[in-house]
This record gives structure tokens, C-alpha cells and sequence, in this order.
């Protein structure tokens, strides 16, 4: 039999996650070749980036190195920057040079989606990295310090307005960290500083917030939100920003020298620029297979699959769960279209919801139970504890946690 | 009584408990005004930057924020970076603008000496701060990287080879810590890399290293050095460093992609600026206060004072403890002199010295009593674990190393 080789485009949770399920489907058929592609060398865990900005964990903490994770089995790690896919010839184009294939794994993530509002992809900070949530966090404790030493109260005020656009998860997750941030933390720190010139806007484009959760829970978390002080200003599009301001649909102008886009995500622009069919988004259409209808053997999922729910009659969201779901479901069928076994439609099976809001406060949905508050809050560390890669990671977050319970949040402005 | 103000520049060791004796001993005058200034809003704690760059400790960690240190004291503290010092005029010019004093303390430390070698200054690495650290980290995985990639045995060893230029301190504690990142963790994660490729080389202009501690301690630290495998070169001043070589006073030329450079220090270009006495490393030379002669009022410490000491007949070398000693001098001069009293000279009272060589091993030597392997090594820990500032930065560091003894060390590249 001759060898055949499986690559994997990413290693988020779908691209982490199917070479895992992969080396464990395929430990008897020892000839079949893993190659698993990423620009980093690492596996980061985005449900807690915004605990890196509001310094509640260590940036490594949420990061897994990936060669060690992969020593002692047969995926062979490469780190290299994907250039383009040729999918009629099987092959894929690197920084580092060609890699054929036999089957592909596309799970290249997301980007983020500025909706072509003018400004925001030059002006506006995004969380989609480490060096993001670090940047942003160095970026937030430097107009604290200018505004310590600001005299004028209009350019003081504007120092101290942060802009997060996006009610999403990301959103809210954020806006309720920072918000902890501040005033339990840096207004302390400050005394010069007068708490009532702190502006935390959160302007959303629909009329609710958190899509991912209930309608209940989303009235529930906006109601918690805006009594922790933040401004949620519902159906108020961004159109347009600026060194300086937001401008919303309604005319209203937000003077700020900050803006975080948490608007929403589009697919990566290499998976963008596929030959196949696409949605609005750029992701690619898959069948039930999470195939690509004109290229059998290629597979996509996670943020850069367009997959239907026939149940929702909509495309699934652009989440974790979704993407590692489909990881098991991908490894699944290429485990048994290697066996000549016949293969099985992915279904997805919805486990629920967890939004943070700070310290201990949360709103949640699992198994049709909601919670909300502390009991959703422990739930959501509880359950991202346990989805952390590795127990040292999980033993350092927990650490942080700890720790952070005594002691008050580092406000230091790092340099790197 | 009219206000006075005492002005403190730089929050090192020297600036910062400078500042918090003064805080202390001036209890009872409420009057008199403490401002301290440094260009960052926090004090790195200098003596563990070595475990930054091998990943044993978190950055963040060895950094204590200033604001909620002084926030219930008087001690005024501003993120200003120092100018100019005008002695004539008794004021300092900052980017913030303009500080009067009737005390000035001058403690901004020192820069990396260079000594004039060809291309160091361009090329090599330092060991000075925070960015120095999490940089020279992130090259190092990042030579593993590309060496992992690379097929030319001749580029491939350049890309493994590592040259400390300097065995003081510094660079013998970086050196096994970086041998034992390396020899434990690196190889055994780049299964693809002959270990025999990677050479760790330590050249010394001198006869003996760490000039800090005995020369039967050194010479007892000189042979773990090499049993560890790494290569010191004794009588080996470097003349020239460009990319990708380091060359030798004897012709012998190192390839390497990596030179850091931890040969020794000089004094702050701003305090070698000043019109006063100073020695050939740039540092002030002050009286037995601790005062410029031709200026009373102003005190100098630390990395950028010229103390000589009659016992030890040459000048107290640029290290925390005499620094700290220096600051506690200091302060109390500043308190007599407000309350009219006489002054007292400084005297140095060495405490003692340790010397870190890697995991479980080290050299050192306190209140006469020599220690060598294990038990210098727990000292080390002990009494610079008690010197870290604040029980945050304490127990973090604790458990940073309490995880580092049952998880292998990280080997992500972050990108910040």
C-alpha cells in the first residue's frame, strides 16, 4: 500500500483538534503521514484573550507549544505560513516550500470583518492574537498615564473613553473585564483622575446583545452590563471612524482614542480565494461531509466553513465548539475513506452557552439550564479550565486565578 | 517653614528604596515633598531577568507597579523621562517638562558598556530590561526554528551556536540557564537537531570569571561551567562582532547568529554628561556622603556613583546590594540634613554573594561561609525570592518555580 499523506491547514481548535482526533482514528494504519501547518508554533486559546488584556492571566498561560504536544506521535509539525492552496493539484504552497497531499484539512480561521466602515481596519484595535490582547492592554494602561498628566478636561475625557464596537461575546467579555479593570484597579491608582470622566461605549448594530446566547439571557446580561456602568447603545451602527472619534449611523459622534472592532469575523483571505463556491463571508460552501463538493478529500470547518444546520436553517456560528466538533467528524471520515469504509453526515450537537461579565457575574445556557451570575461565572471557569490544553496550563490559569483573588491586578505598562 | 522638595531620579534599586526610606525617616515632616521620576511606571527587579529569557519565570512577575506602591504614602510618582540635570540651577528637564529640587538623588543606573568593540553595539544582544529579555527569548526559538528547516550543516551550526561575550555574573547565570533550556527541553522537542551541533560559547577578556565572588569559588563555578559544556575561553577578549561571527583577540572567529553581550556596564549617558568629576566609566565621583563634592545637596548612587572604598581600595563594584545599602545612606543624610543634624560617611558592609549556575547548581559565598551546588543554589532562591518586592511578586515567582520543577519549560515563540 503506498503511503498517503493528510494535511492539516492550522492549528486552532479545528486544525489542533483534528490532527489529535487523526493520529488516534489512524494508530493501526501506520503508512498514512499527519503534516500538521501553522505560522506560529504554538496553539493559543482565545476564550481567554480577554483575560490577557485585563491582566487576570499570563499571557503564555493560554498558549500550548505545539512540538511537545506532538513528540511522540507520528504528526509531524511544520511551521510554516500557508501561501495559497492548489486544490486541483493537490498540493499546498508554504514560505517553507510545496506540501502534496492526499486529503486537507482547511481549518485557517477567521479574520476580522470591519464591514468596510471607513477607518476601522487602519484605526481600530482587534482581538484576534496574543500580540493584540498585549498591545491593547499596553495601549489602555498608556492613557491612563497621559491622562494623569492631562490638564485639558475634553482631551482628558477623550483619553479616558474606550469605544468597543460589537456586542458579541468577544464584545461584552471584554467591556466587562475592562470595566473591572478600571475601577476596581486603575482608578485607585490615580488619584488625580476622576472616575466619572471613564467612558466604557459599547455600540451594537442589531438590537440585542450576544447573539450566540437566548433572547432571555441577552435582555438578562445587557440589564447587568449597563448597572456595572457600561454604555450599550443598541441598534447604532458604526459608520464611520477616526484618530479620535467613532461616528454612529444616528449622527452621534463618540470623541476616543481607543476603538476595539469586535464586530464580527470573515474567512481567512487565503480560504477567501478558493476557486469553489462561497458565502458572504468568503467561507467555503461544504456538504454534509464538511467536503468540498468539487474537490473529494479536501475538507474545511470551523470559522472558514460555510456548514448548514438543517435544523437551524442557518450556517453555524463561527465558535469553538462548533470548530472541534467538526475536527472529530473530519477525522472520522478520512479514518474510514483510508478503511474504504462508507462515511457518516456531520451533525452538530449544540452543548450550550457561557458568557463571562466580569468578576463573578455571567450569564449561561447548558443543557436547557440557565444560569446566570456567580453560579455562571464559576461554570465558565470551570468548564474553560477544563478545555485548556495540557494540565500545566491548567494548573497556571488556576494559579492566576488564585492569585488574582488576593491580590490586586498588575497596572505595570510592559514594553515589548 | 517653607516646602522643600526632595527629587529622586529612576526607579531601580537604588531610586526606589531610596524613595521609600526617605518616605519613612520623614514621617514627621510633613512638609517636605518626595518626587520620584522614571520613564516606566514600574521597578524590574533585575537579578532574575536571566529566568525571562529561559522561560523559567513570567515577566510580569519581577516587575512591581510604582503608583499602588506609593499610593498611601507622599512620595509623588511621575512617568517622566529625565532630560538633562541642571546642577547651577537645581532643576531636572524631563519630557514632562521642568522639576525643581532642594535634594536631588541620582539613580538612573547604567547602559551597557560596549567598550568600543567593532559592530557589538549594532549587533549584539544586552540584558538590561524587560524588552532585552522577552527579545533575546524569542530569537533563541527562533534559531531553533530555522535551524530545524535548515539542510547546510555549516549554516545549521551557526544558527546553533550561541556566544555570551563576558563571564561576570550576568552572563555566567544566563549561560546555564540558557544550557539547561536547551540541553532539557529544546532538543529533546527538535528530534530532527544532533545535540553535538549546539555549542554555548562564553569568551572572558580576563583570567577568571564572575569577579564578584572569591577566586576559589569562581574556579570552582569555572569547572561546573564546562562540565556542563559549556565553553569558556578564558584570555579571550572579543575584537569584533558582525553578523553572523565573533571575533577573537587571537584570530579565532565564532560563527553564530547570536551574541549577546554581557561584559560589563557604564554609567547613564545623562549622568556622563554632567560637569562634574567623573571616572573612565562615566560615573559621578562622590564624596563619603555620597554627595557631589562641588554640589552639596545633590547625592549619586549606585551604577552611576564612583564610591571608592578604603578597604577594598578601588570603587564598590555596579551591584543591587550596593545600591540598596547606598539608598538607605542616602536618605538618612537627606532626613539629618532637614532636621540640621550632622551627616555620617557611608560605609559598605558586604552581605555576601550568589551566583546561579542553572537548575540545582551554584556557587556563593555569605558571611564568610563558601556554598557550592544544591545548597547555593536553594540560598539563591531564598534570599532573592525574600528581595523580590511585594508578597504578589513573591508567591507568583514561588509558583512559577514550584510548576517549572513538575512541567517541562515552554517553548512557544510569542510574537510581541
Amino acid at each position: 500500500m503506498p503511503d498517503r499523506q493528510v494535511v492539516i491547514l492550522g492549528a486552532g481548535f479545528g486544525g489542533l483538534y483534528a490532527a489529535l482526533h487523526l493520529e488516534r482514528a489512524l494508530r493501526r494504519e501506520r503508512s498514512t503521514r499527519i503534516v500538521l501547518l501553522d505560522k506560529g508554533n504554538y496553539h493559543l486559546f482565545l476564550p481567554m484573550l480577554h483575560e490577557i488584556t485585563s491582566g487576570g492571566v499570563e499571557p503564555r498561560h493560554v498558549v500550548r507549544p505545539l512540538r511537545p504536544l506532538f513528540r511522540k506521535t507520528r504528526v509531524d509539525f511544520r511551521r510554516a505560513e500557508v501561501r495559497s492552496i492548489d486544490l486541483e493539484g493537490r498540493r499546498i504552497l508554504t514560505d517553507q516550500g510545496e506540501v502534496g497531499y492526499d486529503y486537507l484539512v482547511i481549518a485557517l480561521g477567521s479574520t476580522t470583518n470591519f464591514f468596510s466602515v471607513d477607518g476601522a481596519a487602519e484605526t481600530a484595535f482587534t482581538l484576534k492574537s496574543l500580540k493584540d490582547a498585549v498591545g491593547l492592554r499596553n495601549h489602555l494602561l498608556e492613557m491612563f498615564e497621559r491622562a494623569d498628566l492631562e490638564r485639558d478636561p475634553d482631551r482628558r475625557r477623550r483619553l479616558l473613553t474606550f469605544c468597543l464596537v460589537g456586542a458579541g461575546c468577544t464584545g461584552v467579555e471584554l467591556a466587562t473585564e475592562l470595566q473591572d479593570l478600571i475601577q476596581k484597579t486603575l482608578l485607585r491608582n490615580y488619584p488625580h483622575l476622576d472616575g466619572r470622566e471613564v467612558r466604557l461605549v459599547l455600540p451594537e448594530a442589531s438590537g440585542r446583545i450576544v447573539p450566540c446566547v437566548s433572547s432571555r439571557l441577552a435582555w438578562l446580561g445587557l440589564d447587568k452590563l449597563r448597572r456595572k456602568g457600561i454604555e450599550v447603545r443598541l441598534h447604532a451602527p458604526v459608520i464611520a471612524v477616526s484618530e479620535g472619534a467613532v461616528t454612529l449611523a444616528d449622527g452621534k459622534v463618540v470623541p476616543t482614542e481607543t476603538v476595539v472592532w469586535t464586530a464580527g469575523v470573515k474567512a481567512n483571505p487565503i480560504v477567501e480565494g478558493l476557486p469553489v463556491e462561497k458565502d458572504e463571508l468568503g467561507r467555503v460552501i461544504v456538504d454534509e461531509y464538511l467536503e468540498l463538493p468539487q474537490f473529494p478529500g479536501a475538507f474545511a470547518l470551523g470559522d472558514c466553513a460555510h456548514c448548514s444546520d438543517p435544523r437551524l436553517q442557518a450556517p453555524l456560528p463561527p465558535t469553538a465548539q462548533v470548530a472541534v466538533q467538526q475536527a472529530r467528524a473530519v477525522a472520522d471520515t478520512i479514518a474510514k475513506a483510508l478503511r474504504g469504509q462508507a462515511k457518516r453526515p456531520f451533525v452538530y450537537r449544540h452543548q450550550g452557552d457561557l458568557v463571562s461579565l466580569g468578576s463573578g457575574d455571567g450569564v449561561g445556557e447548558i443543557g436547557g439550564v440557565a444560569f446566570s451570575g456567580l453560579p455562571a461565572w464559576l461554570l465558565w471557569r470551570a468548564v474553560f479550565l477544563g478545555k485548556l490544553i495540557g494540565w500545566k496550563n491548567r494548573v497556571r490559569v488556576a494559579l492566576d486565578w488564585i492569585v488574582g483573588a488576593f491580590f490586586e491586578r498588575d497596572i505595570s505598562k510592559l514594553e515589548w
